[in-house]
């Protein structure tokens, strides 16, 4: 899933994610978001690297941010972690 | 786990890692890393998040780093993702 320069991060393997990396890139990126929240976290740092250490080594971490949103639950109102992993040129 | 400022984030709830956080601080720490790898990760930034939201509401996130450290494995080496996030007064 990609918008914007955006890649949204969820439960799928971390190459899908590592490929819309790149194809942003591709397309002429100049900067690329990885934004994730809850577990996929973890995944998005895996995202991040594997992309930076294999495929786009010219790339650098330009910045990156952790924050708490508030999510619907099944069990009322609960709050989630969320990061976002700034990948530049 | 504590060590010279540092609380290393692995599988036991967040809240024990919120309380090292909060721990070190009243130690007189100016400065607490929180430190994980693999799935840790998200847990890692739970712990940030809640330490800082809910307990120690005058401290900031100072700065997050992301990379990739060399594991031996059951299958050989493999790499694994890791983060530091430095909370400061």
């Amino acid at each position: 899933m990609t918008d914007n320069n955006v890649v949204y991060v969820g439960s799928k393997p971390v190459m899908n994610y590592v490929l819309a990396v790149v194809k942003e890139f591709n397309n002429g990126a100049s900067e690329v978001i990885l934004k994730a929240r809850g577990k996929a976290i973890s995944r998005a740092v895996d995202a991040a690297e594997v992309s930076r250490n294999r495929f786009l080594t010219e790339t650098k971490i330009n910045g990156i941010t952790i924050g708490t949103e508030k999510m619907q639950s099944e069990n009322g109102p609960s709050n989630v972690s969320i990061i976002e992993i700034v990948i530049g040129k």
